[in-house]
């Protein structure tokens, strides 16, 4: 699933290029595509009562991307377990080329925020999209 | 009412200064400041039920912050109305000239998301620490 | 000029919805997208030399935008001077309600930081844009 | 090297707690006041022409802050290289819980963007930072 990003001047630094957290960011608007795409689009997942959140985020950094790049965000869904799952993401500069390479771990919460199951609607309906062509 | 904030790398962008839009939060920064020294924290209003939103800004940017900086926001309560107040705000660099003036206005709104009149509680704490020496 | 934005949960704050600075970030991409569109990007003005800084902001706050939301954000060249522009946007909902309505004052800057005159090359674009059916 | 952060509304996010994209911003705050506090701030190293570059983060986050909490950054020098160095960073609530625990790869750079050698006098610095009491 790739998804592109313009860059923004406020996502840049005075090192000229794009602030390294920002890249965060992007897995995020990612991860939305992604969903978007399986058909579960996250404010239905929150509207069901089911929130996502972060419990761990990496990223290895190897080109800058900078102001002015269309960056392509391509996202893939890593694993799926009982309680959550595990998005990575390539971050391709308009050339090709790796800017940021990086994954995020989460876990489904209640309303309560309490740790629950995957949905099973969205187990079913991220497996369709998987299996599809 | 006077806060420093430190200026971050990620408030920076591509003319190594800082990006126009983070002297907005700089306001909020003060806002909250100011509240705090008055003795009504913010998160103290939510706590009761009242939400303060934004419903106009302004500001006019002088000279830049850097990274490396430290500047200082001072803000004034510019104005209490029945359901909403203003706030002033001048940020000042280490030179002590002026970086940004602005100003934001606000309204109270209750859990509902419906305005409502500014709590009398709160007036009082403003009036009070505005009153003082 | 109408770009469309989608709302980044990262842009959302604790009361549900964008929270308001974030609005001036997409004005800069309404921005962008101007002068992508007149044929000027921003990023090759930079590279002739010519910088566009901000000198006044301001911004009135109707409707709240919320996760989930594709806004459009409809930019036009509010006026041309000697040194500088205006741009004036509105920021628009899914349901077509205004959400956000502003403007930004600009000077363009040499590589020195000097106010300078706005580049003639810069302004045949914007006419001829402006000009277009 | 503790550094006290106040969150900011602007760092929260719809699910009433801060983006976890900004803790990794709170890694760039502790680690300016490390390089501060070790006497060669980060915008000195800049203005000797050595620049900083991220290389690689990770976060892993155990509790969630909110706004009104006080936060402390508390940043170590986990390593020393001949041409980088990394910093582990944890962040502690009010309560002294830990929210999120951390580390930041990093290398240096000449001004030409090229990988170098860690100056000198910033390695004397931080080691005679790390043998003091």
């Amino acid at each position: 699933m790739d998804a592109p990003v313009r860059v923004r001047y406020a996502e840049t630094d005075a090192q000229g290029v794009v602030y390294h957290a920002n890249y965060v960011i992007w897995f995020e608007v990612g991860r939305n595509e992604f969903c978007e795409a399986a058909g579960y689009p996250y404010v239905r997942m929150e509207s069901e009562g089911a929130f996502i959140t972060v419990v761990e985020v990496g990223a290895r950094y190897r080109r800058a991307a900078k102001f002015g790049d269309t960056v392509l965000v391509r996202t893939r869904l890593a694993a799926q377990r009982s309680r959550g799952c595990r998005f990575e993401y390539e971050i391709l500069l308009p050339s090709g080329d790796l800017a940021v390479e990086g994954f995020t771990e989460h876990l489904f919460l209640d309303p309560a925020g309490k740790p629950c199951a995957m949905p099973r609607a969205v187990r079913v309906a991220f497996d369709a999209f998987l299996g599809s062509p």
